[in-house]
């Protein structure tokens, strides 16, 4: 379909130009590409090949099926399958964390983003389809987990289900399946337990066996740029691979921003509703913009393919263009170290103009509501940056051989330097750069390449590549498009180093109205029923009485409201005064009260708590560790309060904000006037904190000024109670 | 050192065999062997090259320098630094675990191991130096962590730059960066998150990279085994693949009883109190045995690098002497499928002697007193039975490419089987049985060979090997020897599936006496020291009251100790009779009593807690991941017991041996006779478990006798009571 952009093949309409030219007489290498088999638009319709007419006649045609697969796409995702927009990955990092987004993995949005996922490449946009097909890979393992009721019943299990099946994505979108468990571990999952490295493994291993058996590229190899070096790499090269690191981390730091930015336009104004314009919009300018230059109307997989590779004797590709050193004629040379001929100087020209277009167009593309990949574009401007790299160091090494920099080691026409190295390294680069992946990253790209030898530049651009995108922001463009969204995800990258105690975050606060909870034996139906209207809570805490407030366990709302329809419709005599009980035994009741009810089989008898004084960087630990929703807190065995995965949200975000100067004021003051440091006793160093951590929240600080009372006081005097001074 | 048993370097004593010969003017490449400055002993002592005199000299010689290395190596672990021995593998595991060794990685342990492990390998003894590389590179990390107090001070830091170090060391070993991340996580670490996987990355790619400009090998590679084969494989040699597979796992599991019941009567017998009688009779024999074997005498690495290349034209192996197809004349031949001549037929007869040699002499050589890693033997083996299956794949398709099964894609003369590929896969099934790795294993072997290719190979063998070896034993050897030592070592990888609940396994039981316990207010000092002499246990909960026994926190038994002692020391007016407090304020007392004691300072106010009804599952689960070394469980509040990492592994070894008939009995009946089903009420279905339940226990099952009374009724009466039935 890419190619129906370009021109038709005659003998079978569903090959593409490379495979139409096949079964062509044409066997001169030079001219592969042409066989009489395939017409561009031109030749069909105007029955001319060249001349400017035809030209325009090309362009023209390569627009219109541009648009027409872009409009078909965004129409039929916005009719069918709203899901089956983007990546997908933020959300499947969301669910693997414990959210649930119903019909987020149903067969509408497998169908329909398998659908247009074809027209969305085909269409030319500035996408790849590599993060999606993560997606559909998690759709089909969800589907797959409904036939199995062990799975289908169990969250936890299907979320292993998933992590394994994205797995399976990665490795039969890049032929990489230890790069795909990686990917896994790394970037989508969030718990990942040995077990579900070996199954994900099995998982990757099926996939990629599979592929290889249908053998999709039609040489027997599972990578999508195999690429053979044959030079080693020098120490000095180390200093240009780091530079592309550094632009990598650049890269990906100001896409992230601008993207981000683009997309909370879209949600914010107008604009965002008309998804089909925008698209089309995009898809318009980009197929204007892309047609003139070779290197970006050709496909971005194959752009990059041709980046890669480096140029042998049988290269046709203008980037090999180089004059011969022998006798200074323009012909194609096979001489390894060679100085750049005009074909060379035209092509990093495009190259240039290709880069440019493709940073604008990629913000403007992530995001749009069509499925959207992001490796290959960040690959490709890698890798459009890396070779003109390449080529500079490569000329460098030609005309200045004799410096001390490439004296030892590059001698007069030697091939010392390897322009599709650069490329690839430039590539990893930008990937990392963009998605703050490592270890999986550098797997991914050598599985994707062969390039096994490249391990250490590689792996050195990459970190260099995530430390400096990690000085502008820590985020990933996934985090950051969860963070936009505002899906309940707790990273479990970040490391949390503030110093609050659980009662600090635990609802209700000081202000709030006391926690809803329930006694164990000595409600009535009709009080029950009274709680549960009044309030939207998802589960409620249940305790000895009134007077001894101590935690016994934990219903969920859901559980309740069912217990009761149920004991209404089947249970006789059970009526609004009847007494619900939770504990093993009945209470017992005066003789003429009715029948109770007993509600222990709902009663979650092992409730996860902490103490109030458990500082919140375990809290959040024992969150994310075992994936829990909502923690309880006591005092001495006595009910506080609860702190659910959104409070801890809610503090991250407060903490950030405003509650950051605070915390540190108090941490200064407490060093400098450690509590025995005051020789007048607490009174007179607690007014000073409180005074001194109030100048910090109002962003005065140092200046002594005694007016400031009233609430930001009083929130200083309790956090001065809290921390014993 | 592994040359000098079979002669020396007349130029330089330091240098090899094969770096003696590169200044050589002898360049005829068969005869590279053989320069004037490398003289076997024989030559240097009896003056003549050939003949029996000089085979038995260099025979007498070469068991001389093994019995010499041997020696001293386990006379400079037992006088110098004992834990030196072994792979260091099992303790480190132990040790990533949360437990602690006193000098199990400190400075005497790596010098002695650096040491003893050149001359171990150069020794002969069938044993490998990988293994024992990251026991050197967590010593590394663990005396480099003292220089930062904030690694050196905290345990938990620290186990995670041995993490990232015992990464590097696998790095270093294999010249496998990312298998060395992978191995790190897979089979070390216990507690593995993102930011130590970047940081063992980091730690890899340094190592990896310090490695490469060493450039130990002189051929700016990293790996050991690099090898390149031309051919791709089939879809039918998948087969002999999983059958490799089969071997391994069997080879695995075999090995592993073998050893671990060695080890064990070596630990219980009189033999095990001579070490070093035992290491000089090992290496007797591994000598007296390998040297007329020309596999068995070299370098075992070397074999492996021989048994992996593909037969080309220049190679003079033995392996590779096929008779050439042209001509009939024995001469080597280039000729890709080749009919085996008489080196062929000699070379397999000699590889499998060497295959039964190094089987049995791995046993006995991994546990000895010397530094002995086992991934080189365990690779050699099954790089022996690998190259033994690929010639007989390749004469088997030579000799009958009409059948059906090579029909297709095996041609008269093509090259269709590569023995060496078989070689390499053999190597991984065999190392993956043993050790049981999967994920990182396909990843160390094929950045050792870089053969990406043959990936999918690689997984189904290795796979197939696991689940062979887990047929025979879920333990891999590392496991098998943690829990031979007796270390307290809670294995992630074991799914715990019983349904034992926390109150079952808390101390105290029901016949125990009761918990000790501190009050948080009415103690007297002497009481406490009371409690403190009286007990051994690390820690006490302290409560609120003898009343109310609400849990209030945890205090350790080390800082109750060192306060008390500051106390007398520092404080005056601290009597026997004082009063000791954990809370905010001090208690009222009596005017006339003397000054009371605050050691709020010292409780842990955030002690971990679950409930007693809180299932074992989740409970170790929480250990695990949060990594704990002891638990409260509260009922309702109330201090119940407490739960140490010793009394879980106690379970599991209870439930392994006999309970779980117990558990079986139980679950079959709750499932055969709810609770409901009984028509005539719960008192007879009750007897009738108990019954059941202790004719389980007796191993009578089904008999209907009545006599069974006493310890056994009761239990079996408690663990009804605790079921609700």
């Amino acid at each position: 379909m890419n190619d129906l952009k370009e021109g038709v093949c005659l003998s079978a309409m569903w090959f593409n130009h490379e495979q139409c030219c096949w079964t062509s007489n044409e066997t001169t290498f030079a001219e592969r590409d042409k066989c009489p088999q395939w017409k561009s638009w031109a030749e069909l319709i105007l029955g001319q090949a060249e001349g400017p007419g035809s030209y325009i006649m090309n362009y023209f045609m390569y627009i219109y099926w541009a648009l027409s697969f872009a409009f078909l796409a965004v129409c039929l995702v916005k009719v069918f399958a709203p899901y089956a927009c983007g990546s997908g990955i933020p959300e499947i990092k969301t669910i693997l964390s414990g959210f649930i987004i119903r019909g987020y993995l149903g067969k509408w949005t497998l169908m329909i983003k398998t659908i247009t996922l074809v027209l969305a490449v085909a269409s030319g946009l500035s996408l790849g389809k590599e993060g999606p097909l993560v997606h559909v890979a998690c759709c089909c393992g969800n589907i797959f987990s409904y036939l199995f009721p062990k799975y289908s019943k169990n969250e936890a299990k299907k979320r292993e289900v998933l992590s394994a099946a994205s797995a399976a994505g990665v490795s039969v979108a890049f032929g990489a399946p230890i790069g795909g468990v990686l990917f896994s571990l790394e970037e989508v999952s969030y718990y990942f337990p040995l077990k579900t490295l070996w199954r994900s493994f099995f998982a990757a291993l099926v996939a990629a066996f599979v592929l290889r058996s249908i053998n999709p590229f039609g040489n027997s190899r599972l990578v999508l740029f195999y690429v053979e070096y044959h030079t080693p790499w020098y120490l000095f090269e180390l200093i240009p691979f780091i530079l592309l690191g550094v632009f990598g981390g650049l890269w990906g730091a100001f896409f992230i921003r601008a993207n981000i930015s683009w997309c909370r336009r879209r949600k914010s104004t107008r604009f965002g509703k008309y998804p089909v314009l925008e698209v089309i919009l995009v898809a318009a300018i980009t197929a204007v913009v892309a047609f003139p230059n070779p290197y970006t109307r050709q496909n971005t997989s194959e752009l990059i393919k041709e980046l890669f590779t480096d140029c042998g004797p049988l290269e046709s590709s203008q980037l090999c263009q180089y004059r011969s050193q022998m006798n200074g004629s323009k012909a194609f040379s096979d001489n390894p170290n060679r100085p750049s001929g005009p074909g060379v100087y035209a092509a990093i020209w495009q190259l240039c103009l290709a880069l440019i277009f493709k940073i604008i167009m990629t913000i403007f593309t992530f995001g749009l509501k069509v499925p959207s990949g992001l490796f290959i574009p960040s690959m490709a401007i890698g890798a459009i940056a890396g070779r003109i790299v390449g080529i500079a160091m490569e000329q460098l090494a030609y005309y200045h051989h004799d410096w001390f920099l490439f004296k030892e080691w590059c001698e007069v026409g030697a091939d010392c330097i390897t322009p599709g190295l650069y490329a690839m390294v430039g590539a990893a680069a930008c990937l990392g750069g963009v998605t703050r992946m490592t270890v999986s990253l550098v797997v991914i790209v050598f599985e994707l390449t062969g390039g096994l030898e490249y391990i250490v530049p590689l792996m050195a651009a990459v970190m260099t590549s995530k430390w400096v995108g990690d000085a502008f922001g820590r985020e990933g463009i996934y985090e950051a498009h969860i963070r936009l969204n505002g899906y309940p995800f707790l990273d479990a990258k970040e490391e949390f180093t503030h110093t609050t105690l659980a009662r600090e975050v635990m609802r209700p606060r000081r202000s709030d109205p006391p926690l809803a909870v329930l006694t164990q034996d000595d409600l009535t139906v009709e009080e029950l029923q009274g709680v549960i209207n009044e309030t939207s809570y998802n589960g409620f805490p249940v305790i000895v009485s009134k007077e001894s407030q101590r935690l016994v366990g934990f219903a969920l709302r859901r559980d309740i409201t069912i217990a009761l329809e149920n004991a209404r419709r089947k249970q006789e005599g059970i009526l609004l005064n009847s007494r619900v009980y939770f504990t093993q035994h009945a209470p017992t009741l005066p003789a003429d009260s009715p029948r109770p009810l007993k509600l222990r089989s709902i009663l979650d008898m092992s409730p996860f708590t902490v103490t109030d004084h458990t500082p919140m960087e375990i809290v959040v630990d024992i969150f994310r560790k075992l994936g829990l929703r909502q923690c309880l807190v006591t005092h001495n065995g006595i009910m506080l309060g609860i702190i659910t995965k959104k409070n801890i949200l809610e503090h991250l975000e407060e903490l950030k904000q405003h509650k950051e100067p605070l915390a540190a004021a108090w941490y200064y003051h407490k060093k400098r006037y450690p509590p025995s440091h005051g020789a007048n006793g607490k009174p007179r160093s607690r007014v000073h904190y409180v005074q001194l951590i109030c100048s910090f929240q109002d962003g005065r600080v140092g200046e002594d000024d005694d007016t400031n009372q009233g609430e930001e006081e009083e929130e200083a005097v309790r956090l001065l109670d809290d921390t014993d001074l």
